[in-house]
């Protein structure tokens, strides 16, 4: 606890400010994706480091105990930076209790359920940091932007998600949901060294243009999903995620001082084998 | 490929030593597990931390490709650091293009199907480099060794093995297989830790010493295996693996070349996209 503690005095508590209270309404014209809260970005390395470590610690009795499941999920536009968060943050675990799902278009066979199917049979074990790149929130995002189903059906959804939500966490599922937000220029920017670097080329479609032509739609929607569905139980995180380090040092922050609250322990193992001889 | 004739020219190429020739007999009691092939430890770490390096960016490269699937195979004994070279050697890997699967005692579900169904539903995509803690060999190994089927069973699988395996590495996947090899003195001391280990302990089950008198049984298994179901499409690799320094060397060492070998490449992008201009 007294690491916590100083480690919060020194830096702020990431975790609280970055939280969306709930029931407030999100203003993303009022929010700076370049905020860094007084960090600098090299001491900030450092602290991912030293952050990394302790991730893997943590995530290493959160595996022996089994007994509490982690949902991580990554929403932002494209380019925002999930997949680098991934990459960058989420290596810190041992794969073997992290298992990463991509969610993409619906599949037929996905399309012929309802929303939350696809990614229910996704959800984390017990042990686990499942991480949800993308997720059910597509269905209030992407699907209201494009009008794919009529408002009055997206318009249920909240409400259906928080109670979703809630059932996961009454049975042992923590939720962190971390909401990475770049403002058009740095998008511009991202999406124009897609098409420079040969290595990110791959990464780039002529329809992401379609798609960043609907950014006032895309943050209305964004607006409305953190509003409404961050919750006492599954709270949102907006991470200003302009400056890649400092969204990587958020993540990784407020991701093991969740943990760190469930106080995950090695388990005694089985009774009366301590001493056990074994020849 | 000059790096990589260097590499095996300053180390010799563990690939070629380690693979168990298809059609050999394997004999274990001839198998020195502590064998390090002139390596010593802390020039082994130092390769070791490069190896891991080169491993991420061959799998960045596969992953944009998504034009192969790379299946690891991780096989041995109780305590022979199957976790361990999880933990050490594919943590090198973005989480995102590495699904780990554990396999445990088969569900009902599961036994309700031939026992290659749980495993080939679990076969990675291409792009992806899929892990398997245990696989279906456990069919030819614990199963054999418990009698939990007849002998004409058992002794049908290696040939359904090899062709189911086959099939895989024709339609596009790359089978890597290794087994770990330690000797039962290695074995006794790795228990023993766990029993005293706090941190450990919760891995250890009065079971595992009931398993290890059966040392000699698995032995026969073991051979068996290896020597039925390394074949030039899937091979085998033995790695001598008391020495955990070793076998996390050997195992990336090997990974990487192998992967190597695919010669992934990014993709060039949608055709005239270079030079686009994005406002």
């Amino acid at each position: 606890m007294r690491a916590r503690d100083e480690h919060a005095a020194k830096h702020g508590p990431l975790r609280e400010r970055l939280r969306v209270k709930p029931g407030s309404e999100v203003s993303l014209g009022h929010f700076d994706p370049s905020e860094t809260y007084g960090r600098e970005r090299e001491p900030a390395e450092l602290e991912l480091a030293e952050g990394l470590v302790r991730l893997g610690e943590l995530q290493d009795r959160l595996w022996a105990e089994a007994r509490h499941a982690v949902l991580v999920i990554l929403q932002g536009i494209d380019a925002a930076g999930k997949d680098g968060t991934i990459r960058h943050v989420m290596s810190a675990f041992n794969p073997m209790g992290c298992p990463v799902t991509s969610f993409k278009v619906p599949t037929d066979e996905e399309r012929g359920h309802d929303y939350l199917w696809r990614v229910h049979r996704r959800t984390p074990a017990k042990g686990e940091i499942g991480i949800f790149n993308r997720s059910h929130y597509e269905d209030v995002l992407v699907v209201r932007v494009h009008e794919l189903v009529p408002r009055e059906t997206w318009s249920r959804r909240y409400d259906q998600i928080n109670a979703w939500e809630r059932t996961l966490v009454e049975e042992g599922t923590t939720i962190v949901k971390f909401f990475l937000a770049i403002d058009q220029d740095e998008q511009r920017q991202r999406l124009r060294d897609r098409v420079e670097d040969p290595t990110k080329r791959w990464k780039f479609r002529r329809a992401d243009l379609d798609e960043r032509a609907l950014w006032d739609s895309y943050r209305r929607a964004f607006e409305d999903a953190l509003g409404r569905c961050s919750t006492d139980w599954a709270p949102w995180y907006l991470v200003p995620s302009n400056r890649k380090w400092f969204r990587n040092l958020a993540v990784a922050d407020i991701l093991a001082d969740v943990i760190d609250d469930l106080a995950p322990a090695y388990p005694p193992g089985e009774p009366g084998i301590e001493g056990l001889s074994i020849t």
